[in-house]
């Protein structure tokens, strides 16, 4: 069950000249099903990206993580990526990291290039050895069917518990350019803040400096990716990556370019649509919540406050149940952790419904306005705290019969 | 559904000198209920309590600590304890404020003593204004029936989603004496550390000093209800009440008298177990977890990790499927807030089967054994850090599809 998420659209999914897609069935979790994904990139193209914080990051994290720094002291720049689903080779030791290498190994090989060329992703069950054979076998035929056009296919073959592949795209103009960016995103539960078993790879054809890109992917990250939660639980896989192949006519070679701001808030844009998806697809969601909460003292308490609404069981069982039970929410609050919050001077709205006052039930709420915004499947729930003027915004979704479903049964 | 609880027997809990207890049907929630609980304290008798850290704190546990403070501060000591379920009277301002205060008042007046010696406590719903009338109607029934052996019944009357009343009662000889304690406790979701929807009452017939009480308090709250957690979320009414009616042969007059550490465990245990009913009625709980986190630097870290996998939704599926998808409990582990973990040094045990060893799948684990221990319907979980010699445990529930159920139909 996805919540008002329409399927992307092949069609209008832009390629991005200089970077190509190609996958395979490469039979590692199921036969018969897309697992396996090469990305390539043109030459003089800049590659950056933000890693899961688990302390048991995976393999192929550890290994992207030390070629990006190799690209940083002066090395190769990155000219591939690789993904496969059905196993995440995470808690497998040092056989996990010689699997994780041997894969680039056989990717650069196919391609021409040096191994601390190729990043490698991982997704699906953790702590099982990954089947490194199979995905070797299957390098070739991703390779040969390598197109600029293949961006459906890639957000399909990337797709775990998803019931849906995830893209967008977008054409915009900056400084006089004409800018292409495209973009898949996968994941489902285990999604929140410092990322989650989601994966999250976009092409824009700008050229875009290094070190320009480094913030660029932390700034659209907090703003995206970093801000979704639909359990609490964070992965050991979880990576956004920002390729930028400098084919088209913009040029961003500094944070105090004129187009830097423009360039960085449509690439926020655009990540923030492929993370709602992620959560408008959450498992077993039935709707889209938006926490909002402002008049906080800085933008840290502020996401404390939309983090503890937001991971409560009680809150989004509630909402699966379109019950507007909203002491649930003030309780939330209460102990999110501010040690020194006066409930006093705190509103909640559902919507537009003023459904508490001065940290009380509002006198003039009746129990059919928050009955009424609580039946909608996309709902904002904004607290004003009255303390300062931080803001924060988180994107969840409720807890339903089918979450439990889905993860009971996951590796059945 | 419970596990493994068996339901207390009236004729094992034993009556405390000096503590009565009565109740009445109220009609507060529905008719035909207990809903309302009366207990009383003999002359001399010393009381303590911990309560909910959450700033929206109800309007009775406001009142119970103003109570207790003025006792502190020289004022008449505790005599009775009222307790409604079916209204939290939490969120509700100032009228509920005055209608906290006004079931003390009137409690006060039947039983002939000052408003400031009771303390009342609530709960049920958020967010509504308690219908103090019904409470009031209600009191002159409960007071009637006031008796020491009414301890089963009490443990009926402060029920809300828990399926069964849990209670338990013991008798041991401490230098010398012999002392009785019996205690009833509620509480079903929301429970969490520093407490949640979730009262707990413990009287013993010992004397007991007010300051050795008040430690006694806090040492067993920290190794019983505030070492619980069903679903993380923490409420606006939990409180845990010890009284010491002193009418029993044994005085403990200050923290270094040599029964002091006797009485204290003798304490610990028995609110560990009315704690541990709540988690084995845990809503829709079908399992007993114990997280058990050893060789940690200090306390405290051992706690956030014990949480941290207590708290996953991920996790507590997998144990309600009984898959030994043990992964998630190492990606709990690793977002749990260590930042300088040194995974490779980390073994984790499911009972006696060693799954992860040196941060990695113990070549020597088969699915098979897991498999067996994720059957039952009681589970250790062990964790050894491998950086010193702090420990803590944490006791929690599985995520069934009931949890679901009973959370999204509780106003219903």
């Amino acid at each position: 069950m996805a919540v008002n998420s329409p399927l992307p659209v092949a069609a209008e999914l832009k390629p991005v000249n200089g970077f190509e897609l190609g996958f395979a069935e490469a039979g590692i979790k199921k036969p018969n099903r897309k697992d396996l994904l090469v990305m390539t990139l043109a030459e003089g193209a800049t590659v950056a990206g933000v890693f899961t914080t688990n302390r048991f990051c995976a393999a192929p994290v550890q290994v992207s993580k030390a070629n990006l720094a190799a690209v940083a002291a002066g090395g190769k720049p990155i000219r591939a990526l690789v993904v496969n689903t059905g196993n995440a080779n995470a808690a497998t030791g040092e056989p996990g990291l010689a699997n994780a290498r041997a894969t680039c190994d056989e990717a650069a090989r196919l391609l021409g290039i040096d191994a601390q060329q190729v990043l490698p992703f991982s997704t699906g069950v953790i702590l099982e050895q990954l089947p490194v054979q199979k995905v070797i076998a299957g390098l070739p035929a991703a390779i040969a069917n390598l197109k600029a056009d293949n961006w459906f296919n890639a957000a399909e073959a990337i797709m775990t518990t998803d019931t849906q592949p995830k893209a967008a795209s977008l054409t915009t103009h900056i400084g006089g350019h004409e800018v292409t960016m495209t973009g898949i995103s996968k994941g489902a539960g285990m999604i929140k803040p410092n990322m989650a078993t989601m994966l999250g790879y976009l092409a824009i054809d700008a050229k875009v400096a290094q070190p320009v890109l480094d913030e660029l992917v932390r700034y659209a990250a907090d703003r995206s990716f970093n801000a979704i939660t639909i359990d609490g639980d964070t992965s050991t896989n979880d990576s956004f990556i920002v390729a930028a192949t400098g084919t088209g006519g913009l040029a961003v070679d500094s944070l105090d370019h004129p187009d830097y701001e423009a360039l960085r808030d449509a690439v926020t844009g655009i990540s923030r649509h492929l993370a709602q998806q992620i959560i408008r697809d959450g498992e077993g969601a039935t709707k889209f919540m938006t926490i909002s909460v402002e008049q906080g003292r800085d933008m840290a308490e502020c996401r404390k406050v939309a983090y503890a609404i937001a991971h409560s069981p009680l809150v989004k069982t509630a909402f699966f149940a379109s019950d507007p039970n909203l002491g649930r929410i003030l309780a939330a609050i209460g102990y999110a952790g501010i040690d020194d919050l006066d409930t006093s001077k705190l509103d909640l709205y559902l919507d537009d419904v003023l459904v508490a006052r001065a940290g009380g039930r509002n006198p003039d709420y009746r129990e059919e306005d928050g009955q009424r915004v609580m039946k909608n499947a996309e709902i904002v729930v904004r607290v004003l705290l009255g303390r300062g003027g931080a803001e924060a915004t988180v994107w969840t979704c409720d807890l339903s019969h089918d979450y439990v479903s889905i993860n009971a049964d996951y590796r059945s």
